[in-house]
């Protein structure tokens, strides 16, 4: 029912939208082996026709098989451009369900312009970033959290993120909001009907009934609700703040965090990733410290500079380290210890005696509850203790069971909106209210979850705001 | 005949390679709608068929035909890893001429480097830079200078050398130095059979035609060293000079000319290419403007820091502008660009006058062999005068005629030592040198023409050099 009725509405947003043929560079920008230029859109195959000249003349790609691929050149103007790889994509078989086109030429930036600047003569348009994807939507091949999900796969940076941008664009998540709509659409629709005998006073739709499934939903909706924090962690990083007195060790441990991480990631040789400066990732979650660029220049420090800049940077953190050098304690350290501590209040704080190896004695809290991690930043001391003990405090124990996880801030909006909604009808019902006012509020709460599938009518914006992030090519 | 050669020398060549399975990234490293990961060898098929799930289970990849594309997923201990498309190519129809997959997953540098890892568990290992071409070579499909070509094709910035890459890539070059090879290879085994009935003065090889095809072969490999000057300017680009004094408008000048290509080259959105700092493409050359760094910082001139500087970049260039503020002209300016005209010897020397939009009157000189071209860098008037008189300046009729160029050094150099062997052997013709010393030099001369195309046994270190320059994944 959910898939009918977005499928009922494509046909009328097509109207809005071009079906002509895009055209795109898919692969990154610059320069490499080989990169890929993808054509989308009715045409495209006798578009390439016309351009492409196959060592073996007797057939046309129009002619050949879907999902086959077909070596030979590209001219234009009788001038050779390239040897190329066509792959052929028929109709609904492809990934926008539409007739498409890969050419797979070298890896040439000159080429790629030049194949582009061709296609584009042949009749063919650049396409809008994310343009492949929203006419994947458009041609009923996915809904739109899961083509949302397309675009969190890409970004994503580690593997929580990408489990769960995979388990969504696999359907995962819409599956249970959609199927939760579909019940309470047939309840509305008797509610519906209710209005139209409102003179009889009859009741088609069970009380009993819809209060269980209002139950239901608003267990389900509080649960991904809930989901959210743990989701928003696993695709933008725990943030983390290093804090301590000057010469504490600070920048040294960052260092030797983030080295250990990069002699890791580089084993596999010519395979460069682009690491975001001072994230490092440990047990597929990204640990982002905060404000390090200062971290290296100044003497941040509580002492100095003062309390107000620590506790600013402990303000953004979930989790927060308090670095002392156990060679050569700050005087008053246990006063700063305990107010970094209050601070944090439910944060979590991890205190952190550095230079170990060269400690005389550990220093001797009375605060029972400091219980501080022995590492030496500098020679890669109690470095595995420290990322156990940061991977136990990142609390993701729901994506460990393979919950379904909130992750993109829309659905979280909506969801929000949505439980809002059922919480009035449930409210509603409870104080007697009228059907016509309880049909209302319903009806609200179907807008809200179609709203996170596509299943209703996306605002031209919405569409544009979710699409508009793309890169282009996808 | 040489073809055979190689092929035989192949087998041999082999024991040395591994032919086992390598794997790497095909597209540019970093994030994109797609990635496109390459195996190739023998077992690529059943390898990733063991990790490899087709929505379509009834067949394996390895009961499909080549050159089709396939749908599925990839897991890792039962895990997904990403929704992917493979591609096989069996056997002597790839690229390598060996068994390959191409697998296209989705463009997150996390997907790539787990796919990889996974195929490397698997027992794939990472391909060394060029391995792909290498095996290429290795297995026939290709003489080692079209091997080059490819690496010359993908790193091609301009028209001409994208141009004079991919004629070379089919074959165009070393075709006519494989025929006059094998017509040198016939005469050669004629005067080894003389040696071998040395005692009864016999003479098979007909000196006369010998004479005609060392003049032929003679002929064709000047005209080839020759080209090389042509196809140096055209990989490399042609060096030109800005001198002048200060204030003349020099970085404007430029910043207009490199202004006025980045405008032509953005029109295609979303294709941004890595224009090279100081480049500028015109006609399908590269124009590359020496030492511009100090013309933006220093006031750089032929007054102050004095003519040593303007003298040492005349020397590296080909063409020299020498510009000056008509609004304003220096004194002595006669003077100056006699001093550069002089130094620059025989290369090509343009006096432009800039700021003519604010001139009164154009400045008279002596020297009638000086006569400006009149711009405004500022206002953007008469850069395409400029242009015009650059293209002409380059000497590239070469080029436009469909000759084939020479812009490899390797073969340049091989080609200078064979035309030496080449010319030796015609001395010792005419000098009437005994044959056992002629057989010499014609091996000689036969042993540098195999060398262009790998026809006899290529040094380790040569494969080393020519193959440690392509990019992984090619």
């Amino acid at each position: 029912m959910l898939w009918g009725g977005w499928r009922g509405f494509t046909s009328y947003f097509c109207a809005m939208l071009r079906n002509d043929i895009i055209c795109a560079l898919a692969t990154p920008s610059g320069m490499g082996a080989i990169a890929v230029i993808r054509l989308s859109g009715k045409g495209s195959i006798a578009l390439v026709d016309g351009v492409f000249n196959s060592t073996n003349k007797t057939k046309k790609l129009i002619d050949k098989a879907s999902h086959t691929v077909h070596f030979g050149t590209i001219k234009k103007d009788g001038l050779l451009l390239d040897e190329v790889l066509v792959t052929l994509f028929k109709d609904a078989k492809s990934f926008t369900g539409e007739e498409s086109v890969e050419i797979s030429c070298h890896g040439s930036v000159l080429i790629q312009n030049k194949l582009l600047q061709l296609l584009i003569e042949k009749g063919a348009r650049m396409a809008d970033p994310g343009e492949f994807t929203m006419r994947a939507f458009m041609n009923g091949k996915m809904d739109l959290s899961q083509a949302e999900a397309v675009a969190d796969l890409i970004a994503a940076e580690n593997d929580a993120a990408h489990k769960v941008a995979l388990q969504q664009m696999r359907g995962g998540f819409s599956k249970e909001i959609a199927q939760l709509r579909e019940e309470l659409i047939n309840f509305a629709s008797l509610i519906e009907l209710e209005l139209d005998f409102s003179e009889e006073d009859v009741e088609f739709a069970n009380r009993d009934h819809l209060v269980q499934l209002l139950t239901k939903i608003d267990k389900v909706l509080t649960r991904l609700i809930q989901s959210f924090k743990v989701g928003n962690v696993i695709k933008n990083g725990i943030p983390v703040a290093i804090v301590g007195a000057p010469n504490a060790g600070k920048s040294t441990l960052l260092n030797a965090l983030l080295n250990e991480e990069r002699a890791i990631v580089s084993e596999i040789a010519g395979t460069t990733r682009d690491t975001v400066e001072d994230e490092i990732h440990l047990g597929g979650l990204s640990f982002r410290f905060i404000d390090t660029a200062g971290l290296r220049e100044t003497t941040d420090t509580v002492e100095n500079i003062g309390i107000k800049r620590a506790f600013e940077k402990i303000e953004q953190a979930h989790i927060v380290l308090y670095l002392y050098d156990a060679a050569n304690p700050e005087s008053d350290l246990e006063t700063h210890v305990n107010m970094v501590m209050e601070k944090a209040g439910n944060k979590s704080v991890l205190v952190l005696a550095n230079k170990t190896d060269r400690a005389k004695a550990p220093v001797a809290f009375t605060n029972t509850n400091i219980s501080p991690i022995a590492i030496s930043a500098k020679e890669g001391l109690g470095l595995d203790a420290l990322q156990d003990a940061l991977l136990t405090l990142a609390d993701t124990k729901a994506l460990s069971n393979n919950q379904i996880i909130v992750t993109n801030s829309r659905h979280y909006e909506s969801l929000n909106l949505a439980l809002a909604a059922i919480n009035q009808v449930q409210d509603g019902i409870e104080i007697g209210l009228t059907t016509d006012l309880l049909a209302e509020d319903v009806r609200e709460a179907l807008r809200h979850l179609g709203n996170i599938t596509g299943a209703i009518e996306p605002d031209r914006d919405i569409l544009g705001t979710i699409f508009g992030k793309f890169c282009i090519g996808k």
